[in-house]
């Protein structure tokens, strides 16, 4: 994983090197290409013939890897710049997509490239929007791709967002760099077995996840492709109706569990197997999440109380079920939530941009800008109301600068805007109102199925237009990249230094 | 106008005086008391019964602030402390509110008191939305007190946005502070003077616009009161067709015009008064906001082309219109740009967000703010790209601390997330997702119509159940005071001090 650890040191050279990008970007689409070799493996066995496509797909993806990793020799890709981890944090993503759609192209799933992409990206963002219909009846090689694509997903962002976001200081995250390094300057030098830690907590979790599954009921197919679904917030399942086909409560139980477990942040799962259990319920911002979860389902379960959709065990179920669901940003349904009356929709739209913390695999604002917020909201309070005092924010037992502050909130600022920009955009397609902005947030905070008729969780984006759908394609990666890594590569200067 | 001179000092003594407050608000209701007698004057003139529920309401409100003035003696209502200025600024609109609810309560009108004070409340926040119908039948003493109360208002904010909230450090206006001071620190001193200026440019704007009204060929009794409905970027009207009932293109022409000047910077028109023309348009902030109203009135014009709305110059001037009406805040209505297709609903939130600029008379975010926000984000992109340089903030010649950058920001999350809470509440008393939320924004921003059916451009807010009512009432006064003058009151330690 050399990916994770770009020193951030001046650029001494004004040429852009480019060599140790593609070394890296190679390393990771010969995994990509092997792990091809799986899904082809289960459609052999199931004889569903899709694994022609999977294995001329891993051909092609290896002999690119290698050549990129040949192409890259001379350099040491543990040592980037700032401008070369910019530039490989966002194109990794574009590349691995692009190379992950061959077999959604040419295998049963016959999608468009359009499509295709969408769904890669997608799968990888694990946003979980689909523009598939028939996976009840789709091949395994094709419902495992898209599971992994979930899970190698959850992997890269929960990596990302510990070890390469917060060297990048982007919205604000320096702050989640103090709190993930004991407050020590030095993070960089730990990264390799930080990653080496995160990586033990996600295999662990996605193992406890499939058992749980398989203990409530599920098949093995199911329990092995779900939760890597699950743990990763994706939200892609192997049928149309999502978690509608199980009967089970369990199955819904367990669901609940890990999205929650897959909200939280991984670097307290990595110090809880060390040992330290206690500073998971301790942490402010694990607090404010799960207070916002008790909330959302109260409120949703008394709705559905007060408006006969369902009582006790069974409205209590859904409302966990579907709070879990949005709040994560996983986006599985067990029951059409839409259907609850207007507070559903209100309820839907506030969870989507809250979303899960900082460090998981969840999307979202994040809960710690949030809290941030919230203390800096009360901070101008007392600033314009009491003069003369001195009223730090403090975060992790350490005081918030003002430059951190604005950082959080511009990022606020900014994901909104984002949100604005593209629901108009939507809008300016011909999309009414609902449709455009649910489907803007629904991608932007990587959840999934947006709300109505044409975008609900009922059906899937394949009714969009294809400007819309690359468009969204377009919004996912803005909003797993959180926005501003896409941004400054805008900027003139970023290419010109 | 004492009430202006709030000099900011520290409490030196523990208790809270309120002789100064009780002052002030009695010198201000004997005055709204004194002026319920010019529509108790048109209702005799008309012969429409009306004057003596103006006549009863006057008598009862001058006594009560005779007896105000009186229980106020003794103090300098010039010297007003911090805690007293805050508890003066936010105790003022719902005093004057409660008295000018008394004739529309009494009179023809026949308001229920829920209903009244969302009458009088809207009209003080120049919100402009109704409960009321049967507008084209109502007495002329009605009529005349409703834009009366938008005029009162329009002063009101104006002079409390520029001498006021800055010196209250409200969002960040600490900016405009030193902008509308010449970077002096001693504006406080200098507050008669400007509010002078202030009054001077309104009442010049109002006969400005009043005469340009009768020109385009209004009879005198609409172009006085919708002159004052426009400048203070209000939006009562005469009919319950809103402008609808004026065939002339000249009528529509003029109100673009006069609700754009009512959007702009009130302390720049003082400057201009004084000869400095050129100021006006080198503004940051005016330029900005001219240049989104430039935009959206292209986009609503494409769109209304490619709808096959409208062509050519009905095209543009609808569009101009509807623009205007938005982003200025005051929310009448030519046509009913709802029909237009899905775009303009986009528009329509986004337009209700910004609002005009600061020191004006018009409601939402305000474009300085907006600016500042995206001089953030731009400077938040360029100190991540490259570490060691220092990228500053300016505006108006000066830099801008992280500290006020923080404030703005931290409005903008604040305002956001007003609307949603109060979108959410209005969703769970049973309204649909379109009507809570433009309901909200409509109210917050101090614009008017919502969207939709119930609170539509169509129709008005008497469809709402009494508890919607209230709470829209308390959201106009939330906007219009900026939220923070009224949060600042919830501090427990501001009463303990």
């Amino acid at each position: 994983m050399s990916l994770v650890r770009p020193s951030v040191q001046r650029a001494s050279t004004p040429a852009l090197d480019l060599r140790p990008i593609a070394s890296t970007i190679g390393i990771l689409l010969s995994i990509l290409g092997a792990s091809m070799l799986l899904p082809a493996m289960a459609d052999l066995r199931a004889g569903s013939g899709g694994q022609g496509a999977f294995v001329g797909a891993a051909a092609i993806t290896i002999f690119v890897g290698v050549l990129l990793i040949v192409s890259g020799r001379g350099t040491t890709p543990a040592r980037l710049d700032l401008r070369q981890a910019f530039l490989l944090t966002a194109s990794v993503w574009v590349v691995l997509a692009l190379f992950a759609t061959l077999p959604l192209m040419w295998g049963p799933s016959h999608l468009s490239f359009v499509h295709a992409l969408f769904e890669a990206v997608s799968g990888l963002t694990t946003t979980g929007s689909t523009v598939m219909t028939g996976l009840d009846a789709m091949s395994p090689g094709i419902l495992l791709w898209r599971a992994m694509l979930h899970w190698f997903g959850g992997v890269g962002i929960v990596v990302i967002a510990i070890a390469v976001l917060p060297a990048l200081s982007i919205g604000g995250m320096q702050l989640f760099r103090t709190e993930s390094s004991d407050r020590s300057e030095k993070f960089m030098p730990r990264a390799g077995s930080v990653a080496k830690g995160l990586l033990t907590a996600y295999l662990l979790l996605s193992l406890l996840c499939t058992i749980c599954y398989l203990l409530a009921g599920m098949t093995p197919f199911d329990a092995v492709t779900l939760a890597m679904s699950t743990v990763s917030s994706g939200g892609f399942a192997n049928s149309d109706s999502s978690f509608g086909i199980f009967t089970s409560p369990a199955v819904e139980y367990v669901a609940v569990v890990f999205m929650l477990a897959a909200s939280l942040p991984f670097p307290l799962y990595v110090r809880a197997l060390g040992g330290d259990v206690s500073k998971l319920f301790r942490n402010a911002e694990v607090r404010l999440f799960l207070a916002v979860v008790a909330a959302f389902t109260l409120a949703s379960f008394l709705q559905q109380s007060f408006q006969g959709v369902a009582h006790g065990e069974t409205a209590l179920r859904q409302a966990l079920f579907t709070v879990a669901s949005l709040v994560s940003s996983t986006g599985f349904m067990a029951v059409d939530y839409t259907h609850w009356g207007p507070l559903s929709d209100a309820i839907f739209f506030v969870l989507m941009f809250l979303g899960g913390c900082t460090g998981s695999t969840a999307g979202g604002l994040k809960t710690l800008r949030l809290l941030i917020a919230m203390k800096a909201v009360r901070q101008h309070l007392k600033r314009i109301s009491y003069r003369n005092g001195v009223f730090p924010i403090r975060y992790g037992g350490a005081s918030v600068s003002d430059e951190v502050v604005a950082s959080v909130l511009g990022f606020i600022f900014l994901y909104v805007a984002t949100f604005a920009v593209a629901g108009v955009i939507l809008s300016l397609m011909g999309l009414d109102l609902r449709t455009a902005f649910s489907a803007s947030i629904a991608s932007l905070s990587n959840v999934g199925p947006g709300l109505g008729p044409i975008v609900g969780p009922a059906t899937t984006y394949a009714n969009l237009p294809d400007p819309a759908v690359a468009l969204l394609t377009f919004v996912m990666l803005l909003g797993r990249l959180e926005i501003l890594t896409v941004l400054v590569l805008t900027l003139p200067r970023f290419w010109m230094r």
